[in-house]
């Protein structure tokens, strides 16, 4: 197969094509396509144009004339009255939530309507360290998607005295990822927000080396009482305003803010509240953005940045100014708004039809047809069928204890309190549960008496052997156990049982694939995604993994789980509120110190 | 004398400050200054703020707190309600038009709340190439305010075939510029718009420079004909839409629109029209700038761009949006939002108190108080006692032919017709008027039949020692002889007049002081402005050339000229419709081609 490659090379840079497209606009030249009858959605001016019609040349645009303008040769396509508006800009977002490669990725966000992302790869980070982010810029670079980088900044999420992480990214190696990769656009979210706020000389090195390049900050944070000590450290964007308050004060405090939109039953649908700024507090949009930040395979193609931009019309905000939140202001907040968001002369021919809900019709990435009828072209299929592939090192990476610690502590001889983890919706913040035991005959009588299962956090870098003792409260898992070898943002591996039989069968089946999330029913596997790219990614197609995940799903609620597995995956994110587990022990958040799991009576 | 310097690298980088900010935002140290008791102008969410409070510190904004919040030690400046704002930027003005230095320019930008601008040093670089340039940011890197550049893209505004310039400015100089001068941060108006959606490969070399290095480019063009190409060939932004009309195709071509206002007697107000786009037309306001572009002396102090703002603000605009539009938008425009343009934490302290009409009162520099009652402080004194002064070969640019060649042509003995220049307000489009002459006995009546006056431009640059002859129709010059050695883009001298006895009077007159601009009335110089460095600028503080020009204006009106100074300086500038004159002759714009003074009847 010789096929042309389609990523975002295909198309030359603007720099060299200034005099062609003039040409083109002047009608000195002919273009390659035209689109004519549709009606445009303006990002720049939050209008909609009727009667247009775009010239492409070489896979930007030439210029949007009047329809019908164009009389001679070129391959035209009439749209009949459809709605023609950019490509979408995913400010923030992970690749590895999703699951699957950049290149696997780039079909499910072209099928929605986004063309450009900016990701932050910092999950691969923590696995792989500097080689994880390489290879994902080299996964990103063959993709068909424009794919920018903010380089992960917080890798690990706090410091090896609370977890253990395979990546250890420094100033200096963030340094050198700037200046190695041209598309490392920014600074990826800043996580350690207490540490940036008190100051930390580690946080504050790393803000340094993008600062120092022109690089801006992006940031993570929540509480109102950290915003103005974050602003002031250099953080220009947030995508955790989880209400309108944070959100108004971020706003003012010089930050732009991402809306992050998500499935309405994860924790990730921060912008119906958020998006009181604007629609209760009066806050101009300008500097309102929308973002997906996390999605898995599966609910990435139901909830795309479309679907985000749609809720956010649901709460009040004109269509085409929505739009523009989900295209040109994130194309303005990285200074690529000359290059992507908006139709203007000489931008890329990102292009997207749309019915007038704001559902992706068709997708044209650099002047090509990829999507039709919201099905890949043969074009794109062409595309997908050769896939980056990650070098071996990435293969393995699943580096567990031989053999297996004890997944399930010893239970104290008399009455004790426990420091539990409370698991509840949304499903992000976690709350701290002090509960008096008064064990019983043994493990499963006391389970039983107070609602708990048994969670663990297996280090698995080839590092300290570790495992973490925790308890889960109000999990809801009536048998069996699930694991995952995503656990953020070290990626130790997380197992959650009733019993530590089911617990074995859970974490062996994972470490078979070199990674993945099983759930397991009487010592029987009974769903499970391989991950076998840094324990985080399948090598397959996004459609695909997105079966493998509803499966999971499935068996996920059978087992009675009482928040989704996107949470459970955070349960040792330890920057989050209220109490977390890693694989060093139980961490209090934002107070930032260890607790035992049992403590005196 | 060993003062601290007041400049832009008075306040340190933000890179090398986030922890001290961050330990005063978070109230672990003292800020160095807090103005309290004030509403604040957010920028970014266009409303008005309530009883806050702004914490300074090493030249910064640590943050924005509730009035009243800051209870340890800091000076504290009590405002009483008043508004506070962030300094205005202005992201497109010649300094040159000011006919002060960079240095001398502060004072009047600083007393009118403008603590930022993008100028373009285009006029100096006519006269004196690279050099030319690179003084100017020399001047500029000692002024008390940030002052930024767009490379000159246009020198000389066409090529040797039609006008002799100082300056060559070719892509390989524009390139070396962008290498060396971090602050020169775009290319500046790509003037020869006609060349440009040509496809003329001279221009388009200099974009690819500008482009190549991540530079945007920015705008001159008339006419709606011209937008397409224009903008395909990747130009993104303009200070040029004359009505609402090519406003709104250029916005939605992609380009940033500022809105330029200037005295309403003179040709640079076009906001009143232009910002139909908005008003009219229901554009959205996100990428709408307000900008200067020229200003005498004179017209800087009670016209800043804090007038401008205002000027908006009558056309319907609110008055947070429309402050906005002279801050925060231009600053996004060149992606510098997280430095300047609005108070968030982290930006420079760059502040203005306004009264209710949002007239500023006093200025903060880099968190440093240098206006207050509208009049420097003892501070910004001190800084503008020491200002930059240029080197011995910008005082010597005034390079005459020797002798002076005839400033008259002989009269045809027979009937002819003129291609002749006639002036019209507001004065930046002149007209080609073809007469019929029927000559008498000689000039003077000739002249007074048909209500015209002599125009020549001399070469001044110590090259061809040219001089080319015109007449100008309706001029209303009444006696004597008017002269100026600004004469855009290249900057040769135009001297106006009944007779040539006069006329060589003026000519002498401006040479003397190495350049300048005068009114002459029967052999006797009654107003002159001289302007020694380049033949452009004085080496005088603002206020003395203001009063200079004032008296200058004066002499003008008395005189009878039909068309401001700076109306009369454009009559060279070969890229404005539809006649001009150059050192070389009578040129057509845009047709681009010469035309003769006198053809055959």
């Amino acid at each position: 197969m010789t096929a042309k490659p389609l990523n975002r090379f295909s198309v030359a840079p603007l720099s060299g094509m200034t005099r062609r497209l003039a040409d083109v606009a002047a009608g000195r030249a002919a273009p390659d396509l035209v689109i004519t009858g549709a009606r445009i959605l303006s990002t720049y001016s939050e209008r909609i144009l009727p009667d247009r019609e775009v010239w492409v040349a070489g896979g930007r645009i030439a210029a949007v004339k009047p329809a019908g303008s164009h009389v001679g040769d070129a391959l035209r396509t009439d749209v009949r009255g459809g709605l023609i508006a950019p490509g979408l800009v995913d400010p923030h977002l992970h690749i590895e939530s999703s699951m699957v490669t950049a290149c696997a990725y780039a079909e499910a966000a072209l099928v929605n309507g986004t063309t450009s992302i900016v990701c932050d790869s910092h999950e691969i980070g923590n696995v792989l360290d500097v080689n994880g982010v390489a290879w994902m810029l080299e996964d990103a670079r063959e993709a068909p998607l424009n794919i920018f980088l903010t380089v992960p900044s917080t890798v690990p999420a706090t410091t090896p005295e609370f977890e253990t992480a395979g990546g250890d990214l420094t100033a200096e190696k963030i340094a050198a990822l700037f200046d190695a990769w041209p598309e490392a656009i920014g600074l990826g979210e800043k996580m350690d927000f207490v540490a940036v706020a008190a100051g930390d000389e580690r946080a504050h090195s790393i803000i340094r080396a993008a600062l120092e390049r022109g690089r801006p900050v992006s940031g993570h944070v929540y509480g109102r009482d950290f915003v103005a000590a974050y602003a002031a450290s250099g953080v220009t964007d947030t995508h955790e305003a989880i209400d309108a308050d944070i959100a108004d004060d971020l706003l003012e405090a010089g930050l732009w803010i991402f809306l992050r939109g998500g499935p309405p039953t994860t924790p990730w649908h921060s912008l119906p509240k958020a998006i009181g700024t604007v629609t209760e507090y009066g806050a101009a949009w300008k500097r309102v953005c929308a973002c997906t930040d996390d999605r898995d395979a599966d609910d990435l193609i139901a909830f795309g940045l479309d679907w985000v931009v749609r809720e956010a019309v649901a709460r009040g905000i004109p269509k085409p100014a929505a739009w523009a939140m989900g295209s040109l202001h994130g194309a303005t907040r990285y200074g690529l708004d000359g290059e992507i968001g908006g139709l203007g002369g000489g931008r890329r021919a990102d292009l997207v039809l749309l019915d007038d809900d704001l559902v992706p019709q068709a997708t044209w990435y650099g002047g090509e047809l990829v999507v039709e009828d919201r099905k890949p072209t043969a074009r794109l299929e062409q595309a997908l069928a050769r896939p980056y592939r990650y070098p071996a090192p990435a293969y393995a990476t699943m580096r567990l204890p031989d053999p297996l610690p004890p997944l399930i502590p010893a239970l104290p001889p008399g009455p004790c309190i426990v420091n539990a983890i409370r698991t509840t919706l949304p499903g992000i913040e976690l709350t701290h549960e002090r509960l008096a035991l008064t064990p019983g005959a043994g493990w499963p009588e006391t389970l039983a008496a107070h609602g708990l299962c048994h969670v663990a956090v297996i280090e698995r870098h080839g590092r300290s052997g570790g495992v973490a003792h925790g308890l889960l409260s109000a999990f809801g898992l009536t048998r069996g156990a699930v694991a995952s070898s995503v656990g953020h943002d070290s990626h130790n591996v997380i197992v959650a049982g009733l019993d530590e039989a089911d617990m074995r069968v859970a974490l062996r089946a994972i470490a078979a694939q070199g990674g993945g999330v099983c759930v397991v029913e009487a010592g029987e596997v009974v769903a499970l995604v391989p991950l076998p790219v840094a324990g985080l990614l399948s090598d397959k197609r996004v459609g695909a993994v997105a079966e493998e995940m509803k499966a999971l799903k499935a068996a996920w609620e059978r087992a009675g789980c009482s928040i989704p597995y996107m949470g459970f995956n955070l349960i040792p994110l330890s920057v989050i509120p209220q109490i977390r587990i890693t694989d060093k022990g139980l961490v209090l958040v934002p107070e930032t110190v260890q607790v035992p799991l049992f403590e005196a009576a």
